[in-house]
C-alpha cells in the first residue's frame, strides 16, 4: 500500500513543505530512514538526523526551522509526536490481525458470565461468578479468579494472573505476567521474633483506561480496596502495595514501588526505580526524578529528587557540591593551616 | 451475620469501653468507618480518625487515652494490630470458599506422589517423582518440576514456577508468578570477552512457614543449596541469587535483591529496594533502611542506611549536611575571602 | 561413579599436588567439603577454608602458594573457576535427564513449522506462522506468539511469554516467566492531562547465545527493533525498554533497568539495580557500579558509580567526605569562630 505525502498530511491536517507527491510505503525511525519511509522528529536530540536521513517524508512541528537543506518532504503539524501516534494507530490497524473466538482447552466455570464476542486463548482460566464484558481479549495462560469483573474492550495478555474479587474497568490493557490482587505484605510481630500473617480480605479496583506493564504486581487491600483510578499508566516490574490509591492519569516508570496505604494524586509523573514508603500523601501534579526515595508527604505540584528526596533544584545544587567534596575538604584544610600559621606568628 | 461489641471483646479477651451491645456486621479502615463496622487503631498516624469515624466499634490498645469524646465503642486489648489480625482471620474463614479437588486438564506424571486431599487447579503441571503433602493447594498454571518435594498445607498460587529438585516445607505460601530454582547468574569469562555458562547443579531449599510475594525470583545454587529458613517473609519482586542463605524469620520488603553466596542472619528487617552484594555475612537482628546498598559485612543488631550503607544515625547526620552543602560552600568561600582580606592588610 | 584426582586432573589438563589416587564421588563448596568431594578455590575470600576443608581434592590456580599444611589433594590449573565450570558441565550431563518429545495438551497452530526433535511441554502455546529450529526445548506454560522465529538449541523455560514477531537466535536460554515483546511505554500527552497510547508496531530481535534471567521483561520497539546482540547475559527481574540496543557480550546484573532508545556497547559490565535513562549512548567496555543512575552518555571503557554516576574513583572520594560531613561542618564552624574572635580583638 502506498500513500503520497499529501494524503498523509490531509489525514493529519498538516501542511506539506516539499514534494507532495513523494510516495510512502513504510514507517521508520529518523536515523534509520530509507527511500519510501516516513519518519518523525519530536525529540530535539534527533534534530541532526533530519539533514542526513534517507526518509522520504518527515513529520515535524509547525514551527520547525531548518538550519540546512533537507532532502525529505516535511509534513508540518501542531504536535509531531501526537500525529505520529495517530499514523502508527492507522498502521497497526492495517497490519494487525485481531484475535477472536474461543480456542480449545479453556477452563470456564459454569457460573461465569462471558460475552460471546470475546477472545479466549487456550489454557485461559475463568473462575466462579466471573463477569467479562464485550470485546474483551483474554490471551492464553491468563488466570481470572472467582468473582472478578472486567469491563468492555479490556485486553489481558498472556500469563496475567488476577486474584478473586478484583474489579476492572473498560479499555484497560494488562501486559504479560502482570499480577493483580496478591496478598498485601502484612505480618503482625509475635513474641520471640515470630510473625503471624494478617489476612488480606480487601480487593483491587482498577478503573477505565488503565495500562499496566509486564510483570508488575498490584496487591489487594488488607480491608477496603487498592485503587488505580482512570487513566493510570504503569510501566513494567512495578510494585503497588496493599491499600495504595493512585489518582487519575498518573504515570509511573519501570521498577518503581509504592508501599502500603500511600495515596498518590492525579496527573503525577514518577520516574523509574522510585521508592515511596507507606502511609504517605503525594499531591496532584507531583514529579519525582528516577531513583528517588520518598519518605514524607509531598505537596501538589512539587518536583523532587534524591533519597530521601527534596526539591529538585536544591538536590542538584547539593549534588554538584557532593562531587566537589574532596576539593571542599582541601579548602577547609588550607584555611585551617592558614589560621594556625597566623596564630603561631 | 451480626455480633455485639461484647461478643467480639470476649473473643479477643479484651474489655469494652462504651456500649457493649452495639451491633457489628462488617470490617472497615478507621478513616472509612460506617455504622455497623468495626475498625482498629494501631498506627499513631491515624489517631485523628478515632474522633471522627462513623465506625461502631474500634479495637485500641489497653492504655489508649482519648483526648476528646469518641462516639464509637472501644474494645481495649494488649496489642490492637494482633487482635485485628485475629478477627480478620475469623472473617476470612467465614467469607472464603476453600478450593478442593482436581480440576480438568491437569498434567500429573505417573511417578508423582500426590495426597488425595490437595487442590489441583486446571493446567497445573506436576513432574516426575514429585512428592506433595497433605492439604496442599496448587492453583492453575503452576509448574512443579521433577523431584520437587512440598510439605503439608502449603499454598502455591497461579503461575508459580518451581524448577526441578526444589525442597519446600509445610505451611508455606507462594504468590502468583513466583519463580523458584532458576539458574544462578554464573558465567566464566573466556578469551576475547566471550562468556561460558557455569552449570548450576545445586537446588533451592525452603523451610516451613515461608511466604514469598508475587513475581519474586529465587535462584538455585551453583552447588549445594540456596536456603530460606523457617518463617522467612519475602515481599513482591525480590531477587535472591544462587547460594544465598536467609535466616529464620527475616523479613524483606519489595524489590530488594541479594547477590550470590551472601548469608543473612535471623530476625533481620530489610526495607524495600535494598541491594546486597555477594559473598557477605549479614548478622542477626540487622535492620536496613529502604534503598540502601550493602557492600560490606554487617554485625548483629546494626541499623544501617545509605548506598553504600553505614550507621543510620550517622547517615542521617551526613544527609542533613548534604542538603546544606551549597550553604557550607558559601561559608567556606566567605572564610577564604576574609583570610585573603586579612593577608592583604 | 568414582574418579581419582589424577583422572580429573587429566580431563582438566592440570597437575596433581598430593595423593593422585584419592577418590572423588561428589562436588561441594569448599566450606562444606566432605571426604570424597571435590571443591575449588577461585575467590580469595574463601582461601581460609582450604586449610580446614574436609574435601578430598581442590582445584586451585597454578600459582597458588599454600601458607599452611593442606590435607586435600590439589589439582593445579591455569584458571580454577573455568576448570570448575568444565567439571560442572560434565557432572550436569551425567545427572540431568534431557526433556524430549511432545507432552499432551499442547496448542500448536496448524501453520507453525516446528522441528520434530523439539521438547514441547504440556500447556505450551505455539501461534500462527511460528518457526522453531532443531533441538529447541519449550517447557510447559510457554507462550509463543504469531510469527515468532526461534533458532536451534534454544531453551525456553516454563512460563516464558514471547509476543508476536519476535526473532530469536540459536543457543539462547530464557528462564521462567521472562516476557519478550511487550509494548513499550509510550503515551502522547493530550489536552487536560489525558494520555493516548502510542502504538508499538516494532519487534524484539535476540541474537545467538543470549541468556535472560527469570522474570525479566524486554519491550518491543515502537518502530524498528529492540535488539540484544550475541552473547548478552541478563540476570533476573531486569527491564529493557523499547528500542534499546545492547551490544555483544554485555552482562547486566539483577533488577537493573534501561529506558527507551538507549544504546549500550559491547563487553560492558553493569551491576545490579542500575538505572539508565533513555536516548543515551553507553560505549564499549563500560563498567557501572550497582545502584548507579546514568543520566548522560558514557565513553568507552569508563568505570562509573553514583546517582547520577561519575568516575568511580571520584565517587568514592566524594563518598568518604560525605560520611565526614558533620565533621567538616564542625571544622568550618570552628574556623568561623576563630576568625570572628580575631576580628573582635
Amino acid at each position: 500500500m502506498k500513500f503520497s505525502a499529501q494524503q498523509i498530511a490531509d489525514v493529519l491536517q498538516g501542511s506539506v513543505d516539499g514534494d507532495p507527491q513523494v510516495e510512502i510505503s513504510t514507517i521508520s525511525k529518523i536515523e534509520e530512514g530509507q527511500s519510501g519511509s516516513l519518519s518523525f522528529l519530536a525529540n530535539p536530540k534527533y534534530t541532526q538526523y533530519i539533514y542526513t536521513t534517507e526518509a522520504s517524508a518527515i513529520i515535524v512541528a509547525e514551527d520547525f526551522v531548518a538550519e540546512k537543506e533537507i532532502k525529505a518532504t516535511l509534513i508540518r503539524v501542531p504536535d509531531a509526536y501526537n500525529s505520529f501516534a495517530t499514523l502508527l494507530a492507522y498502521y497497526q490497524n492495517m497490519i494487525r490481525k485481531e484475535k477472536h473466538g474461543r480456542e480449545q482447552n479453556v477452563f470456564v466455570h459454569p457460573t461465569a458470565k462471558v460475552s460471546d464476542d470475546i477472545y479466549l486463548g487456550a489454557f485461559a482460566y475463568v473462575g466462579e461468578n466471573v463477569k467479562i464484558g464485550k470485546n474483551v481479549k483474554v490471551y492464553p495462560h491468563v488466570y481470572i479468579g472467582d468473582n472478578v469483573e472486567i469491563g468492555d474492550n479490556t485486553v489481558i495478555y498472556q500469563g496475567v494472573k488476577i486474584y478473586h474479587d478484583t474489579k476492572i474497568g473498560g479499555n484497560c490493557t494488562f501486559h504479560a505476567n502482570v499480577v493483580i490482587g496478591s496478598d498485601g505484605f502484612g505480618f503482625a510481630p509475635q513474641s520471640e521474633n515470630d510473625f503471624r500473617k494478617v489476612p488480606q480480605v480487601g480487593n483491587v479496583v482498577i478503573e477505565d483506561k488503565v495500562e499496566i506493564g509486564a510483570g508488575s504486581t498490584i496487591d489487594r487491600a488488607t480491608i477496603g480496596s487498592t485503587i488505580l483510578r482512570q487513566g493510570v499508566k504503569l510501566d513494567n516490574l512495578i510494585q503497588i502495595a496493599h491499600n495504595v490509591v493512585i489518582g487519575e492519569n498518573t504515570v509511573i516508570a519501570a521498577q518503581s514501588g509504592v508501599a502500603g496505604s500511600t495515596h498518590i494524586g492525579k496527573n503525577c509523573m514518577i520516574g523509574g526505580q522510585v521508592g515511596i514508603i507507606g502511609h504517605l500523601k503525594i499531591g496532584d501534579g507531583v514529579m519525582i526524578a528516577a531513583q528517588s526515595g520518598i519518605g514524607n508527604n509531598v505537596k501538589d505540584g512539587e518536583i523532587i529528587q534524591g533519597s530521601p528526596a527534596f526539591s529538585v533544584g536544591d538536590y542538584r545544587r547539593s549534588y554538584v557540591m557532593f562531587r566537589k567534596l574532596p576539593d571542599l575538604n582541601q579548602r577547609v584544610s588550607s584555611l585551617e593551616k592558614k589560621i594556625q600559621d597566623q596564630q603561631k606568628e
